[in-house]
């Protein structure tokens, strides 16, 4: 794997990995209040164009990692949404 | 611009700009409770592996958008820290 793609899917990993504990942490205390929707809903938005950017690039750490990122941000909107 | 090109820097405005209103909203109610610290850090250390990952492909949208996500991130992350 050249050092350039290691990057990447480092990142990718960090990044996505990083949105864990915040969905854990909603689920243990169902508060989101200092949440802010805006930051959710546009995130979901943003990720979902950095998928179709990953794809449109054939860039498979970004593919990887935004992929799962936006499974995890669906969750995080969910709750928010459920616990405003 | 290509079609690619644009995706890419339309998802980089959007999740960069996410970040705003969530600093905002910590700015204006000195409450970050519900925010988790290890998201908070883990997105810098993330963000800061996509730049260089940026930087080594030279894509210009990846270098712009996680230039200024790494600046919002620092201060969320330091306003974390200060009002935990």
């Amino acid at each position: 794997m050249f050092p350039n793609e290691f990057l990447g899917y480092a990142a990718g990993i960090i990044t996505t990995l990083a949105l864990l504990p915040q969905a854990i942490k909603i689920l243990s205390t169902r508060q989101t209040r200092d949440i802010s929707l805006v930051w959710a809903i546009a995130m979901n938005t943003g990720i979902i164009l950095w998928l179709l950017y990953g794809l449109a690039q054939g860039d498979l750490p970004m593919i990887a990692a935004n992929s799962f990122s936006l499974i995890l941000l669906m969750l995080i909107l969910a709750l928010k949404l459920r616990y405003r």
